[in-house]
């Protein structure tokens, strides 16, 4: 089958780079798993900062989002038949979706939405999976917090696309981030109420509109650069989520009068440590779907690309690496 | 009316020190006021820590645990009448309970239990509150959680004492630390079900007692002492909760592979801010009483003096200051 490899460079120091390779379709290993054909990816922050890392292998195959075609079924499988066409993340720890096909335990699966192509399904698992256990799992968003407000910092990019429209949802008053015209268009279009300036003082910017404190900040962005002003805007007993690695350590004291509660949400914990409830993964990505075929979410596929090859997926890694990227790149084709 | 204040030293640089003075009894000021005759009060940590501070006015008054009895009702009040036995941590930012009469919020007070004398009722409400508030407030224990493990490090304080007792009547499996016979002794009369040294290595302690990870901790330490061993004996998606300022920045990634949320655990946040739902102490408070008429929680007073004075005050600053501090001091009477 065809894959996109990622290998040493030669030189010592030298940087990783992408290659087309023919590699072997892998054989059905744990009774859990499915085999699917790949059709569709997309590229994430996780794929770039992986792409930099060393390894030991001769090399990885990176992808975690893909959109697909079941081919064959491993002896425990209950809920997938040959054929369904299914979307999914997938497990940091295993091989990635660059591939022509991959192997993936079924609890971590979902069927794609009926209304959406194989493209734009596989621009969502990964940042809607993500945005929904920030959401519901970390910041534990329920019934009880219709009305009340969210800050989402970085509101335009693959999760903040995904959770401005999943917390509008929930009933939120949703106050997100952008710095640039064509950011501020993208919030808008997902539904944000309120757009804030993140180059500027948050808590200057909320004055502005009128709000002092929230009791819900998700940080989609490195938290040492906002870790200040959070403390501040954060309510008393409010609750502040991030997914980006702070890359020093952080004042944690600063949030102790007010009781503060600080979640990480990492999409990967639950595969990457096989926790009973893994299956909750395929669960929400059903969840996802359905509001997909309701016409309840946007699609968020901004850029495709086509075939899946190393010069496409390194051109992708460049864009998406950028952080200037706005909604989803996707690769299809082989 | 007799308080104990603490003033400064006239030496530039001088340490605050305690005085025995006279000084007017406090007017009825908000509507939710009442005016207490304080019978007994309690010395914590928060005590001898804010002994240190400097601050501006020529003299406090500090304590933060009194039970005493009602004496005038401000114009707002519902729930208590003349003559209500209570007890209540308080207010940080308001005077404390080291004199004869008091100014406190109805919505931080209860009435106290009546199997108990107005000394054991002083030693409650301060470490029942941070305890109640750490379990069930920021770890949000609920019916799902019997049989689950909970690790208490640090359990012989006022606070572990309480947290141990609590803990398992809401049938969690309590793990604990101490590392003296005297508070080996004291833990296990508390309720705990295991308990390791915490001068050891935390996660070679529970290896030892065939456990890996839990999904819950409170620690009732410097977290900065136990960070890396948190991270590593923390289950993924579990839940650290700590009380205790840090002394210095965390490497707060640690948590993130996990999934992992942290709280701060602050008694004086909900009075400090007036939150919406600073009834909640009161209402904690009653609880609490109820389980102590229903002898489902032991006393945790053990040093108790008396009169309330500054020498017995300075005292009790270096008992409570030591660390060694078992279960709760109380001084009573004028």
């Amino acid at each position: 089958m065809k894959a996109v490899v990622l290998k040493h460079s030669a030189e010592p120091n030298g940087i990783n780079y992408f290659d087309d390779a023919e590699i072997a379709i892998p054989e059905l290993k744990e009774a859990h798993d499915l085999l699917v054909e790949v059709k569709g990816i997309s590229v994430n922050p996780v794929d770039t900062k992986t792409s930099k890392k060393n390894f030991e292998e001769d090399y990885r195959v990176l992808g975690w989002d893909a959109a697909g075609v079941v081919k064959k079924i491993g002896k425990a499988v209950t809920d997938f038949n040959v054929g369904d066409e299914v979307f999914y993340a997938g497990d940091y720890t295993r091989s990635g979706s660059n591939s022509q096909y991959q192997l993936i335990d079924e609890r971590l699966v979902a069927k794609k939405p009926e209304l959406l192509s194989m493209a734009e399904s596989a621009a969502i698992p990964l940042t809607a999976l993500t945005a929904w256990e920030a959401l519901f799992d970390r910041l534990e968003l329920t019934e009880k917090d219709r009305g009340k407000k969210i800050l989402i910092i970085n509101g335009a990019g693959g999760v903040g696309s995904a959770a401005i429209q999943l917390a509008k949802h929930a009933g939120l008053e949703v106050i997100t981030t952008a710095s640039r015209i064509e950011t501020l268009e993208w919030v808008n279009k997902m539904g944000a109420d309120r757009v804030i300036n993140h180059r500027q003082s948050l808590s200057e910017e909320l004055r502005k509109i009128g709000v002092k404190e929230l009791p819900y900040i998700l940080c989609l962005y490195n938290p040492n650069a906002y870790w200040e002003e959070m403390a501040k805007i954060i309510q008393p007993q409010g609750r502040i989520c991030s997914i980006v690695d702070a890359d020093r350590p952080v004042d944690l004291s600063l949030l102790k009068n007010k009781s503060v509660t600080f979640s990480w949400e990492f999409m990967f914990t639950r595969s990457m440590y096989q926790t009973e409830d893994m299956g909750r993964q395929g669960e929400i990505l059903t969840e996802i779907a359905k509001m997909y075929d309701q016409e309840i979410l946007n699609k968020t596929m901004t850029k495709h690309m086509h075939p899946i090859n190393a010069e496409n997926i390194e051109d992708a890694h460049k864009i998406v690496g950028s952080s200037k990227m706005i909604g989803k790149l996707v690769l299809t084709g082989w």
